[in-house]
């Protein structure tokens, strides 16, 4: 029996797809038994008749509560930080944090998506990853939520997102390292199709503007935010005639690929050269030198995330939905005045 | 309508305890509606009948399927090592990892169980984790196994465990320095009441044994694994007068530690003071100097507890249900001579 009220059901789907409800149901649910043609056919119906499942507020209370919190790789040295983060929310509202790796290539894509879609999570927290078109919209249509902590590039409007004010922490590295003196300032960003890369370095420039030191785009480097980016690109900054006596590493990890590689060419910080980190590691303050870098609150970051993630599978609206955490200078050991002469 | 078989059902302990079987079945999935005094009368009935859910094979096929990971805290640095191991086999295997955190004190213990239960997971491994023994009974009842990785101490026979050659790596790690020439080796393990604290020192004992070097206990420390644990016993170490000229410092971070003392008393590593590491993370080779240390495959032992814990899930019984998984020492730059005279 089919109502007449605005609201589609699946019933009305199913009579237009010419399926079962059941069939129907199992799409939503990400079933691994129907076959990909008819599955086709119901997710074009569920889109054209405008379909949502009814979200968090409308679920059986015997459904799991769970969130799933996706890395685009698990390699990355912050990962901690995010994991805690989202966990110190999600915790306490008694969510279970399901954890998953999407550039892992262990899986395929809509295969690791169906086991979303089977779970029924409350709602979605991705971390530098980046889903299709069409995989947004099978979200969209079960109701579960998605907020994207950081960018890997630009998110379409109307995604929720935390981040943190990359240009600006690009900005007061570098007016820290001209601060103290030094006119040959290198930057090693990230790769340059990642948004906060690009900050990064925008933010840099604009240091060196404002200062009125010229942009030596020999002394621009884009890395891959590991270690291995910053010691390659530090012994060919490092060995050059005229080299830089300060390099902004735009991560902690490729700060500690500078420094060795300040250490195999026999240059000592801070005295021959200031290295000025990004992120703020745990580790960056027991190395020797201790390291100056740009503190980004990864763990405020993901815990607003996950807040905004629950409140949304609540039905509720946000008053923000792209929040931009700030970032600061933190000095340490490892940067000082430039050597003189 | 009873059956008269040896396997006890769920109608069986409903009619004995006098309870409905929606009870029986609330209990059974940590369902919170269910007054104290019912549950409790429940529980006692289904140990006392020897219930065990079918398991793993059991399962109907739209239970999502998951394990669980339960850290004691997510501080430790090497987390993320263990969550990689996991997602390469969860992964490939199409199984969701659920994480969390036992020791956050952030929701009671017996709540924290009530939730696991509802989420029906195939198995969970547990880090450096220990539940009561009423809880594992309520994991077995369930048909809910469990395998830990590391342990914080002795484990009750039966349980399957994965660990790693502590004893032997705290051997290999003191005969690497006693090689050298050194003969005031100090070791700093973790805290004392942890098993593999007191295994690596004993590994150290048996070293200076078979080199007939005498064990002074003032040489001995028990820090807490972290980077403090080795800043401070490596400051109180090296500010006497007859301080050590090589320390073990047990873990990584406590190496950061003592690399951090040293500088600060202008020790140089190594000409000056020799330290050996444990765990070799990441980070561990691109600090200068590059750290001399004892690998724990942390990535491979939770890999295994992975495919142990779905192996069991699946009904098998796997060949070795403890499992000792072998260090080795990996040297690099922080380890030399003792200086002369």
């Amino acid at each position: 029996m089919r109502t007449d009220t605005a609201r589609p059901t699946i019933a009305a789907i199913a009579a237009d797809a010419g399926v079962s409800v059941p069939t129907v149901s199992k799409v939503l649910n990400g079933r691994p038994d129907v076959a990909p043609s008819t599955r086709a056919l119901v997710e074009q119906t569920i889109l054209r008749h405008g379909y949502r499942r009814r979200g968090g507020t409308g679920r059986s209370t015997s459904t799991p509560r769970l969130v799933e919190l996706v890395f685009h790789e698990f390699g990355a040295p912050w990962a901690v930080e995010i994991i805690r983060g989202v966990e110190a929310v999600a915790g306490p509202a008694r969510v279970g944090v399901v954890l998953s790796e999407l550039g892992g290539a262990h899986r395929p894509r809509q295969e690791w998506l169906d086991d979303v879609l089977a779970r029924r999570p409350l709602g979605m927290i991705l971390v530098l990853s980046d889903l299709g078109a069409e995989q947004r919209r099978q979200l969209e249509t079960r109701s579960i939520p998605f907020v994207v902590v950081d960018t890997a590039g630009e998110q379409p409007p109307g995604v929720p997102t935390v981040g943190s004010a990359n240009w600006n922490g690009g900005l007061v590295a570098t007016r820290h390292l001209l601060g103290l003196g030094h006119r040959r300032v290198a930057v090693i960003s990230g790769p340059p199709d990642v948004m906060c890369s690009r900050a990064r370095i925008d933010g840099y420039r604009s240091a060196l503007d404002e200062a009125g030191v010229g942009v030596d785009t020999g002394l621009i480097r884009y890395g891959d935010f590991f270690v291995g980016g910053g010691y390659h690109h530090g012994l060919d900054l490092l060995s050059a005639p005229d080299r830089p006596t300060a390099i902004f590493a735009g991560s902690d990890f490729q700060a500690l690929g500078v420094l060795r590689a300040a250490r195999e060419l026999g240059l000592r910080v801070p005295e021959d050269l200031s290295v000025v980190g990004y992120d703020d590691l745990p580790v960056s303050e027991w190395i020797g030198p201790a390291l100056t870098t740009v503190r980004q609150p990864l763990l405020e970051m993901a815990a607003t995330a996950a807040r905004m993630v629950l409140s949304l599978a609540m039905g509720e609206t946000p008053a923000n939905l792209r929040i931009d955490l700030a970032t600061e200078l933190v000095v340490r050991e490892s940067t000082a005045p430039p050597p003189t002469g």
